[in-house]
Parts: C-alpha cells; sequence; structure tokens
C-alpha cells in the first residue's frame, strides 16, 4: 500500500509557511501501515496540481491532498477536482445548513463566499468537518482514491482522525508498519555509530536503522515494513534493550521523549516538587514544564528575574555577591537557585543566568556563557556553559541543559552520599 | 528562473520531522528573484533520489537538495549524485582537514565514518561546510545547476546564504520577486474579503492577492514576479496604506509581526517597564518577551504563580479572595496584576489564570476559561476569555491574547482619558 501527500499553497513554495500537515498526515498513515512514498507541494495553479495529482494516481494507491479550500482560494483545487473526475459542482445542503450555523455562532455574516463553500463535486463523498467551513472530499477511481482535506492544521488533523483513517482502514486490507525511536545524548553521531556498529551489523535483516542527528541528541530509529506488527514490536524492544546495556550512560528516553518530560515523569512519580527562578532564560525552563499536562502536581512557582532588583527583592540575593561577582557568576547563580526553593518550599529548584546577546558580551563573559544551578535536598550544583551563538539557540541550548543538571541531581537521589 | 526543492529522508515520509529546511531555502530563492515551482520529499533511496532528481532537472534551471548526507548515511547521496553526474568519488584533503580539526576541538575520534566524509564527487565543486562536517556540492550540466546540501538546518542555513546564493547571483542573471504580508487580526477571511472586495478588484494586475487565514489572524500577502523591484515594492505599500483607511482597526502589523513584537516596540519607544504574572500561560508570555533581543531594556521580572501559596507569597494576592472567588476569577486576576506591578516597579503588568486542561475544568469554569489583566498608570483592565480546548493551544491563544490586551492599554493612554 502505497500514498502520495499532496499540499497545495503559494504560501508553501515561497516559504512563508513551515507544511506541518504532511507530516501529521505522514504518521497517520504510517500508523495504518501505508507507506508514503512521496510528498509534494505544488502552488495554486490548475497545470501543477493536475500534474501532481497524476502523476501521484500513477504510482500510488492513496492520494491525500491538503490546501487550496476555503471561502477565498476553494475554487481553483475544487473546480480541478471537479474536472478531473468529470463531475459538476453541486450544493450540498449539509454543508450549507453547517456553514451558515458555524458563521453564526461566531457572530459572522453568511455571504456569498461563504454560500460558494458548499458546492462541492457531485461525484465524491462529503467528508463532514465539525470544526470548519471547508468539507473534505474522497474520491475514488479504478480502485484509487484520492482524499482532498482543508489546509487548517486543526480542521485538517480532525478528519484525518475521524473521517479519513476509519474509511481507508474500512476499504483497504492493510498490513503493519513498525518505527520505535531510541533518544541518545552525549555522542556524537560519528562515535555513536562507532560504539554501536556491533550490534548494528547483529539486527535481523528486517529491521532497518537510521540516524536521525540534530545540535543536542542524535535519535535512533528501527522500522520495519508491512510485518506482523506485534511480533516485530517486540523484537524491536528486545533490540533497544541490548543496546542500553551497551551505552546506558548516552540513553535519555524514547519515542518523543524531552528531558523536560523525561524529569516531569521523576518528579510525578517520586512525589516532588519544582520551582524555577530565570534569567537568561526569560521562562523557558517554566513553559517547558508547564506545557505539560499534571505540571500542577508538581510545579510550585518560577521566577522571571531580569533586573538586579528581582534577583534581590524575589530571590533575595545578595546584592554585594552581584556588585562582586557580576550577575552572570556562580555565587549569584547558587544563590538564586537557593532562594527561590526557600521561598517555594520545594524540592528542588532550578536557575540560570548567562548572556543570551545580542548585546552584553564581555571578553571574560561572551554571549553564550550561562551559569545554571540545582538546589535539592542534597545540596546545590553549579556549572557554567557555552551555550551557542545566537539568542534562541542560548536560550534553548541552556533550558535543556539546566533541566538535564537537575535531571542528574534527582538521580543522584538514589546512589549512596559517599560515592 | 525556475527551482525544485528535493528534501530527502525516511524521517520526512514518515512524519518523524517537520521539513523546515524547505521553507528556509524557499524564502532564499524567492528573495533572489527564483520561483519555487515545486517541492518533494523522497526517502533515503537510490532510484527515488534519481528519479525525482531527472524530473527536477527537466523543468527547473536550479535544483536544491538537503538531506542524505553525514557520517552514518551520506553513502547513498553522495554515491547517486557521482553516478548520476558521471564521475568517481575522490578525497579532498581541505574538507579532511576539517573534519579532523572539528573533531578535535570537540573532543572527538576520527574515525572511518568521518573519513568518508571527506570523499566528494570529483566533478563537482565542494561547497565548504564552516559548521559541520558535510561538504555541500554543486554541479551543472547544459547550464542547469544541482546542488547538494546537509539535512542539518543551521549547517543548510549557512551554506545557502554563504556559498549557494552568491553563486547562483553570479551564474544567473535574475529579476526581482517582490512578496509583502499585511497581518489582520479580528476579522473571519470571508468577512475581510467582503469588506475588502473594493479594494481588492481595484489591485493593478499584476500585483496577486492571497488570503493565509490561521486560528487567530488572516494575513494578506501581494506578490509580484519578475518585476523591476523597487517600484513595485512602492505600489505595494501605497496599497497596504489605502487598506489601512479601510480597516484600520484590524491590522496588527507588516511581514512577520507578533503581537508580542508590537508591543515590544512600543514599549522600547516610549521607555515603558513590564512585568509578568502568570498562573495557567506558565511562563510562556515572559519566554515570549525575553526570547526578543532588547527585552532587558523593559522587562523586569515575571512570576509563574502556579499554588495558591505563590499567588499569596509572590503577589500578595488575599487568601480571602482565591478562598471567595476561586483562583480563576476576576478579583484574583486583578490582584496578580496589580501585585506584580507594585513588586517589579513596572509601569504595566499583564496577568493570566485559567484552566489550561486536560483536567481541572468544572461547568461554571471549564478548560479553556483564562481570566486575564493589565494593571498600568491608568487603572487595571480584567477580561474573560474562553481560549480554545487543548492544553498547548490555550497557553498559545491566552498569551497572545492577554499580549493583545497589553497592547490596547498601551495605546489607550494616547487617548483623552473623558473619551
Amino acid at each position: 500500500m502505497k500514498a502520495t501527500i499532496i499540499t497545495i499553497g503559494d504560501e508553501i513554495l515561497i516559504g512563508q509557511i513551515v507544511d506541518t500537515n504532511s507530516a501529521s498526515i505522514a504518521r497517520h498513515l504510517n500508523a495504518a501501515g501505508i507507506v508514503v512514498a512521496e510528498k509534494e507541494s505544488v502552488g495554486d495553479d490548475r497545470d501543477a496540481i493536475v500534474a501532481a495529482l497524476r502523476r501521484a494516481m500513477d504510482g500510488s494507491d492513496v492520494t491525500i491532498l491538503t490546501g487550496g479550500l476555503g471561502p477565498t482560494k476553494d475554487d481553483i483545487t475544487k473546480r480541478t477536482l471537479a474536472e478531473l473526475f468529470g463531475c459538476e459542482l453541486v450544493r450540498d445542503e449539509r454543508v450549507a445548513r453547517h456553514v451558515r450555523r458555524m458563521l453564526e455562532s461566531r457572530g459572522i455574516a453568511y455571504n456569498d463566499l461563504n454560500r460558494g463553500q458548499s458546492l462541492v463535486p457531485a461525484c465524491c463523498t462529503v467528508l463532514f468537518n465539525a470544526h470548519g467551513t471547508a468539507p473534505g472530499m474522497w474520491f475514488e477511481r479504478d480502485g484509487r482514491v484520492v482524499v482532498s482535506l482543508p489546509g487548517v492544521p486543526f480542521e485538517m488533523e480532525h478528519l484525518m482522525q475521524d473521517e479519513v483513517m476509519p474509511r481507508l482502514k474500512a476499504r483497504f486490507a492493510l498490513r503493519q508498519i513498525v518505527h520505535r525511536t531510541l533518544i541518545t545524548s552525549g555522542l556524537a553521531e560519528s562515535m555513536l555509530a562507532e560504539r554501536i556498529a556491533g550490534w548494528e551489523a547483529a539486527l535481523p535483516p528486517y529491521l532497518h536503522l537510521a540516524y536521525l542527528p540534530s545540535p543536542d541528541k542524535v535519535r535512533l530509529r528501527l522500522s520495519a515494513y508491512e510485518v506482523e506488527g506485534e511480533e516485530v514490536a517486540h523484537e524491536i524492544e528486545a533490540q533497544f534493550e541490548k543496546l542500553r546495556t551497551i551505552i546506558p550512560e548516552y540513553i535519555l528516553g524514547y519515542e518523543t521523549a524531552t528531558i523536560q518530560s523525561v524529569v516531569h515523569d521523576l518528579l510525578t512519580q517520586r512525589h516532588l516538587t519544582l520551582a524555577t527562578a530565570e534569567s537568561c532564560t526569560g521562562g523557558a525552563i517554566a513553559a517547558r514544564f508547564t506545557a505539560m499536562p499534571g505540571a500542577s502536581a508538581y510545579f510550585r512557582c518560577g521566577v522571571v528575574s531580569y533586573t538586579v532588583e528581582a534577583k534581590h527583592d524575589l530571590l533575595g540575593v545578595s546584592l554585594d555577591d552581584i556588585d562582586r561577582y557580576g550577575v552572570v557568576s556562580e555565587p549569584v547563580v547558587r544563590a538564586m537557585a537557593e532562594g527561590m526553593r526557600r521561598t517555594a518550599h520545594a524540592d528542588y529548584a532550578v536557575a540560570t543566568t548567562g548572556v543570551a546577546g545580542p548585546a552584553g558580551g564581555t571578553p571574560e563573559c561572551p554571549v553564550g556563557t550561562v551559569w545554571m544551578a540545582v538546589a535539592g535536598p542534597q545540596g546545590t550544583v553549579a556549572v557554567c556553559r557555552q551555550s551557542g551563538s545566537d539568542r534562541g539557540q542560548i536560550i534553548d541550548r541552556a533550558s535543556g541543559q539546566a533541566i538535564a543538571l537537575l535531571r542528574d541531581e534527582i538521580l543522584r537521589q538514589d546512589t549512596p552520599r559517599n560515592e
């Protein structure tokens, strides 16, 4: 079972938006055992849509299109599909009623543009879009399926899940695709590959290994195509277990694990509480934790102390220390963490102070220098890191590094003090 | 001048990563007047790469490939290119020296995998990758250019900017493409289209209008292809000025403006200071401001008060009020903003308290309910909003809504008090 994904929109070709829809559609298809052979993006242009669609239908059993629908621009895609499948545009009463009701509830007048949204090709099955005004459309010809979905990610996502996937599963006899990912951190790609070369060479031939490097981690993905899913999933887990014994200290987690999700789980399981005191990371650490459902069970509070006064008034950092050592220094970051932990009555407090740039760097303390500390039941640790050269990168990396320090401190609880 | 972008990697086809590279490459090409006709993604597979590349070279003057390089997987792409262009892989001494030096500085051993990275097709021009170990490659045949770049976004970006664009500009006589975007907020797409229909109909024929809707705004883009840039840019500005007179209250800004960048500019220009007191947004508002260079000029401090104690201890909210009205209430959000403004000695303080979910909703106060307040020199305003149904969406929307309230309050300074 092969699929092609076609995303439509000039905004994609000029780089004005990043296409997230195709990744999300690909995940849905893969999870159901449908291999995505190709993804393509074309502009709001009849000929380009027709050419892409013809080629897709030649090679793929299923083609999913998104975009090119909506009150101001749905003509091209809808008319092109009607023409390609040889039928007229007709008014769909259910869609018309739904559009009218949706707009009314939001206080929006129903006008000719919205009226046009209830026109659909007569030869398609309408996929009801409960969350928007542009309906999805399902076409079939010669055993091949073509689905057109609106480009608004939220609406597309609901239609894929509620309408498209159930129909595809009912329509085709699907085999499974299994992907599992293990996340490593702390080893460069080439060193990792060297370390695990023996393990890699001994993998069963139907398991395909891929390295996915990014600045602070390398993900290892094992994939198997068109297999009996459960058995293969067990085999992959067994292989990852072997890997755990080879590089135990470099494994961060599985699938979409992040350093904050690992710490979230640790804090939750152990009934520990957390507070944050951030200067250069500016709330990014607090935001990473509080973005996760369930954070309120352990997250007590955070302070973003951009000014000297805030460091003193809210965190109790001594003005003498700030004068003597500077705001980006070990004594200050330690005092921030300890002051926050005390004020919040939390088990752990994590603190950062650094130079996020682009201005403010000095020869002794260049842009990217970040002091980070964790105060906990066993005392306080502090480290200084060089976290990059670009403001966004520095905030992001320093946040990750500070949370990793927190993880290490929580896990250190497990080892005897006199190690 | 037409271009095709091909991104290579199984991780793209299974939806494990969102492809941001192609959007960034498209922006570079567009800015130089090169029209991107198509974008395509294929897997790490020789035949798929060859087929996509052959088709791209048929239709486009320039083809940019990314991905499929790196110590553990560069074989396929590099060998495929060498084969397609009919030459051998040879060792490049400069690349070899660079890879060795880069690894040494990071304390990484130089091994066979890295040694392989210094092999390049003999018929290409090597594009030096100062930020990584996989070099870029530039091929030419029959007047058509094919460029292969590593897939790490940071490395790709530097190579596009420093190596590829200067060479393309030197190699081809390019005309300009002009895109300008105006961002509206507060009008649904169909209502906006109706309001500005007269303006749209009167646009000069060489200006192409596109609507780009997203949950909280609609962007309007005017584009002109292969034109004399400066003149068209002025014409577009004049058109946007006309639009300003038609829908003045719905215009947020231009290009990549965000609600926080608008407020950032207001605060900076007026020498005003800001503090934040966040409950349900969990630091996201502080993080949005502090992510922008120059934020330290106005951002004083922020508190993330997830617990009742933090609301009381750090912000001075009365425990009686919390008991009587609940944490998600108008009296509490007002007290948070006012307490924060006082503690921080800031001109403005913005506060949020709400139910981000998925748990914690009640019939009176369902998930998505967010109270937000702004305390300023003219007093305090508070509003309650329904900000969505998904935790991430609620945090994101409520942050934007609270910052919009702050903007309105700052701008209200300009109007007489007795309006």
